[in-house]
């Protein structure tokens, strides 16, 4: 809305950072600080997830109009784990809808933990982002088809939205993954209770299995920037300049992000920082400043709610030093903040 | 962020709608529309506010650069109820600093009932947006002070959020409020068992009195619509250009109206409308389009929530006729909605 | 304790019940009385169950020195369903010892819905009789032998405690029962989660076939009238004067039977009735009077928490014309209750 | 039932411990075993408790048939404080009769901490020995008359009660306990909401003070042993052989003291002791045999869920040293108790 013909004229014609170099040393400064905290643990119900590096540290970024800056073990692969929860909503609900997608979960913060055994006063999963909503979502991807097309029909969307960077699969944090997922099975077989799957849901552990490859699916760094540039950017990859994710569900996942992407810290990350987020068991953490710019922050080691030390912190940094936070306000803002 | 120096530009130079004759009507149109729904029931619980007629119907908005519009019945007084919140933390979070007022209150959505005898996980309320929040940051304000100076205080604070506008009090709906005050009284006594309120608090019936008299501020739908619009423009009065609220206040008001800010519905509200809003029992709402304008909406039938059906259904008009959610991309937009 | 040399003495010498004639006519007179009940549904969820006419009635009691008397369908089978609960506990914990057995299970009603989803505080199911529980229960019974010698071990189990009356199994209900197992396994896998089971439950499958069998396992109200007199005669089957379940674990399941035999309405049912009593879904209830009488009732129509209206309201006449209730006094009553 | 026409002329004609001399050396032991306990803490939160030797030791019964034995500090006063709800429950359902009573409260374990802040599903306290409920009931009592002779009419029940031995108020003990009552004045304020008071009560201060009063009633080891007493005689007072409280109330209370007596861990207690038992802040505990003897015992320092450390244990001996508990088979039995 803020005068948006010039806004547009100013996204088509200028860079969206316009002081890029100046910008860069900052967020080289931002990853340089955050390099210095060593609090937080590794996870370690699964061996893969167990042997990471605490040390592993990588920032990068992608702008809306494709510029890139990234700084530590950008190259480094690691397992998208809950981040895929964002990525397959966005991917089906553009494909079947948000009306279809709604029937089946909510869009309420559960105010409750990520994995705890209920559903909201309709019997739906409170939203798409803890594990009740994100097993309903897996199980709606192309769910009249064979297990082997829904896998590769998530991997080709993921490489579309990565504007086709680096995504793999690992096959060990999957078998491992199924194999520690009572917690999962209670959650499932609650849910067919109460009929939340959808009909063709025949074999919960087909469902499950589906999910947990998901969450098994690897990235590095740089190509995980580009996924959250994607969703920066209404759904249209900066690289490719292909549309990935339809408008609407574009925003919707931005929304769910920004009220339910950090486990039970959520509340406390939107009111601080401001910006939609989703983070991993793996350390991984993605970042939105929508119409400007995806973040990809990657560090193994987890505060006590299962985010990212080094992930948090550096958000933090970043909404002090720049305006992005979702209410900052463009005239009468607080002068400290620079304006990139 | 996004090519700020242009924005910036713009928003010196020009109005921040650029074709206001053309918006004008279109609101005009969506406040029709509105006067046709018929649901909901006006709140019964006092006299006061069950005397109020179900037909009246206002909506009035004031720009950031002061540009006002209003229909219907703007000039009928009613109360703030619960849009109090809202300001009454703005003001102590200004008055106070953040630091001090989240050592009492949280930033969670809570996922209960707005009036739940429940704490925290650190035994304090889950934010300012529910009754036990609410309480405690009225017992902030001032609270070295005696009554009629702090009472005083906060309505020097409204008149000037409001640019001098109409503020009044009803002592009626004050006499009515704290003879049905059970339930708060239940919630305070549990608050101050677990040691919520400041130790100045000595009495609970002061701290309540307080905290329905300001429930009992009386606006217009006018003068409302520009205190909305205070917190749309960073703090600073669009009418008087006066700085009534700090910005990171106005930022954080505008963070916990977004989350938490329509009762139980505030989940769906946000992912539907995307944007920050505040309702009370006696069918008042505002809504903030940050850096664009402050909206009042004022109908007395609720819905099962709490909710003014018609405020409701307005917004979820407004969103789909303009970019105004906050996560709309500005670039690759779904191409129906206009650009106001 | 009252002057219990004389009151064995009279036990040795005299029938529990002198004027057994008198006594059975009393006994007559309920039982047509509860024929005139009409309300209730039967249980539908699986056809087996759905199956069962509505106007089935029958009463049959057996004292602790064998005196018999029955009414009605007392030669119908029907399924023990979760009065199984009961005898399951007694059997394992006369096998393991109570200290083993409540190191996986507690003592205390639950005040939550009999299949909740939930643990007590040190992470174990509340007690035996909850569905929680009794899975538990079940994969404490011979945990290291294979599946087919573990059922034959309590079938012969319950035979002795039936005095080798009528013991059979439906193999369509257990079927039936495994096929609409949802919650038991989200139970079952949120229990496996939380370490509730034995080392040696490797299969949840397994676990919950042979909880499911032993719901299946058929009696007549005759057979299961002396299971109940066996409980009322600490662990005495009256008719073969065999030793089927050891004293402890005889007083420890009649005390779990009082405080939690009856499902949601069990503080109720012990308050009014006073008495250990376990029901099932079949329709089937047992009450024990400790040291006097064992009685079973049959009536599949159901109130809404699950328990047979006429059992329940058989038992409530019951305590009302005789001192059966736990705390009547036997001295200063209100002459109003006769003495059998 | 057992033989009643023998026992009943047992009871008449010889004394219901029969060695009475044997009997009192064995309790003897148990008190002195007992005295060796030096685990639990004083309860603190208000100096007339925490001031409270934690030495003090005392045990006291006597026998439907007027027997007594006492020992330790026997006749020093201490106030009743919640073993009064078994108490006022008594009294209330003596005056206006059950019905009335329990329109107004359950008879529910409630599964929640004792002074939760909750109601069962019909919108009552879950039963009268939780806070919520024995402030129910207390407000029931003569609750059309003035305060004065309100407090009158409770003392000279509790009088006739005790055989009238001492009972006198601690004054000091009110004073604090008024002062420290948030958590009442929310369950009061709670319930006052959900209508759970009788028309009559207007003032919640009165009601509180009301209920502070009668836990501040002063008894000592003896004559508390007396009214627990008149508990195991039906209603009848061992010592005047008067009638103070009506047959079925009295079977009442004891089933509510069985299942709900002792705070948190009352499931535990019924299950491993198998007596109506009620326990109080002060120290203070009765134990009723049913038919045969009410016990007090005495000893201020607390467990965890607020019952005397040296009291539970006392009862644990007792039922491992006579055939006391609930459930205890007559004639079957495990050969080591002692039938006394």
């Amino acid at each position: 809305a803020p005068s948006i013909d010039i806004v547009s004229r100013a996204l088509q014609t200028d860079m969206v950072i316009p002081n890029w170099v100046t910008f860069v040393d900052q967020i080289r400064t931002l990853f340089n600080e955050c390099k210095e905290i060593r609090e937080g643990q590794v996870a370690t119900y699964i061996p893969q997830l167990a042997r990471q590096s605490p040390n592993l540290w990588a920032v990068s970024l992608c702008t809306v109009d494709g510029q890139r800056a990234s700084f530590g073990d950008v190259k480094h692969p690691f397992c998208v784990q809950s981040v895929s929860k964002a990525f397959n909503y966005a991917i089906v609900a553009s494909d079947l809808g948000a009306d279809v997608v709604h029937s089946y979960v909510g869009q309420e913060p559960s105010g409750r933990l990520f994995n705890e055994i209920c559903l909201d006063s309709t019997n739906k999963p409170h939203n798409p982002m803890v594990n009740s909503g994100a097993i309903v979502i897996t199980s709606l991807i192309k769910s009249k088809t064979n297990m082997a097309d829904r896998f590769d029909f998530v991997l080709n969307q993921y490489r579309k939205i990565a504007g086709n960077e680096f995504i793999g699969f690992n096959n060990a944090t999957f078998l491992s993954e199924r194999a520690t997922a009572d917690r999962n099975y209670a959650l499932s077989y609650f849910m067919k209770e109460n009929r939340c799957f959808p009909k063709e849901t025949e074999s919960l552990t087909d469902a499950l299995d589906f999910y947990f490859q998901l969450c098994s699916v690897e990235v590095t760094c740089e190509s995980l920037a580009v996924m959250a540039s994607t969703l920066a950017n209404g759904g249209v990859c900066p690289i490719t300049n292909e549309t990935c994710v339809d408008p609407n569900p574009c925003r919707d996942v931005l929304s769910l992000m920004y009220s339910c992407g950090m486990y039970d810290a959520s509340g406390q990350f939107s009111f601080n920082v401001g910006l939609p987020a989703k983070s991993g068991v793996s350390g991984a953490m993605i970042v939105v400043v929508p119409n400007v710019m995806g973040i990809c922050l990657f560090s193994p080691p987890l505060d006590s709610l299962g985010n990212s030390c080094r992930g948090v912190a550096f958000c933090k940094k970043l909404v002090s030093t720049f305006n992005f936070h979702n209410y900052d306000c463009l005239v009468h803002n607080s002068n400290i903040k620079s304006d990139p």
